[in-house]
């Protein structure tokens, strides 16, 4: 940030006072603009023992595969934006039926809220950001063509939890560098 | 948003190719600047059948109770934030125990994440942001000085939830106006 997008004079980083990190703050009108994480709503879409992914047809990472996941809209709720993503990504049609698992990303300011969705029939298509879309089942999940650590991990906890016959809500921080699965 | 907070020229409401809302899209460099809900993280602090509360020392709502909250920071995780905000807010220590609530505002664009926090001593005191904080018995709760609709939606579910015997995690997105508790 260089710029005040309020009045268009230049900012300059400081601690403002009673504050105890630095903010863009206007050299001109004094406005504080503060940043703050984003939050990714993500699904993962089930149909009978398969689940739904989609390989990206954007960068970064195009080609590699994900759940449906983006950035929530002001104007949404949390549900609604990962709703919106499956729609979107997949074509599909997801009723949510838990919060699976909320994922920190605090060295990229993103926390993934990542629900798991009931389809509602089994029909997808790729929409606009999808190279290709499919029902996998778990043992067919392609581990080594993940779009982001933070979907592998969602997806292994996944992956373990209907193994051990239970669901649980999953509450973590993920560090810079994940091993692969 | 006026101005392009990257090259200083001004910005124009669009919708860009291929997205389906409108942006701040800078008429010079054309860089698009999104906006995107605010993560709120906070913690109802538990201490033996009790619960702290502090007074807000500021605007707005100032004079009124809430559980220790806050904007999120880049850098940090959710239950980090929600452990800070305890100890910038009323100077207590917490472990976290639990993601408790998600509450989804739509219509200010900001998604509470509330947890349940284990006090680790029953030491409290007002941080600069708080009049007073204070340790309450349920049955104390000053429900008609509640500081936002948000938190008397939290803690009247936290307060059946104890009636009940039971946590669950709350997922739910709250109107424009709510009933006041």
């Amino acid at each position: 940030m260089n710029y005040c997008s309020h009045c268009g004079a230049r900012v300059t980083q400081k601690v403002p006072l009673g504050d105890n990190l630095p903010r863009h703050v206007c050299n001109q009108c004094e406005l504080i603009h503060y940043h703050n994480p984003k939050i990714v709503a993500g699904c993962i879409p089930e149909w009978e023992n398969q689940i739904l992914l989609c390989r990206r047809a954007i960068e970064p990472r195009l080609g590699l595969w994900t759940f449906p996941a983006g950035f929530m809209e002001i104007g949404e709720s949390t549900e609604q934006a990962a709703v919106r993503e499956t729609k979107e990504e997949a074509q599909a049609d997801v009723a949510i039926t838990a919060l699976y698992a909320v994922l920190s990303l605090p060295h990229i300011g993103q926390v993934y809220l990542v629900f798991r969705g009931r389809m509602l029939t089994p029909i997808c298509e790729a929409g606009s950001e999808s190279l290709e879309v499919r029902l996998f089942p778990l043992i067919a999940i392609p581990w080594k063509e993940m779009a982001f650590p933070v979907v592998s991990e969602a997806l292994r906890r996944y992956v373990d939890d209907v193994t051990n016959g239970q669901f649980q809500l999953h509450l973590a921080s993920l560090p810079d560098r994940l091993p692969s699965y």
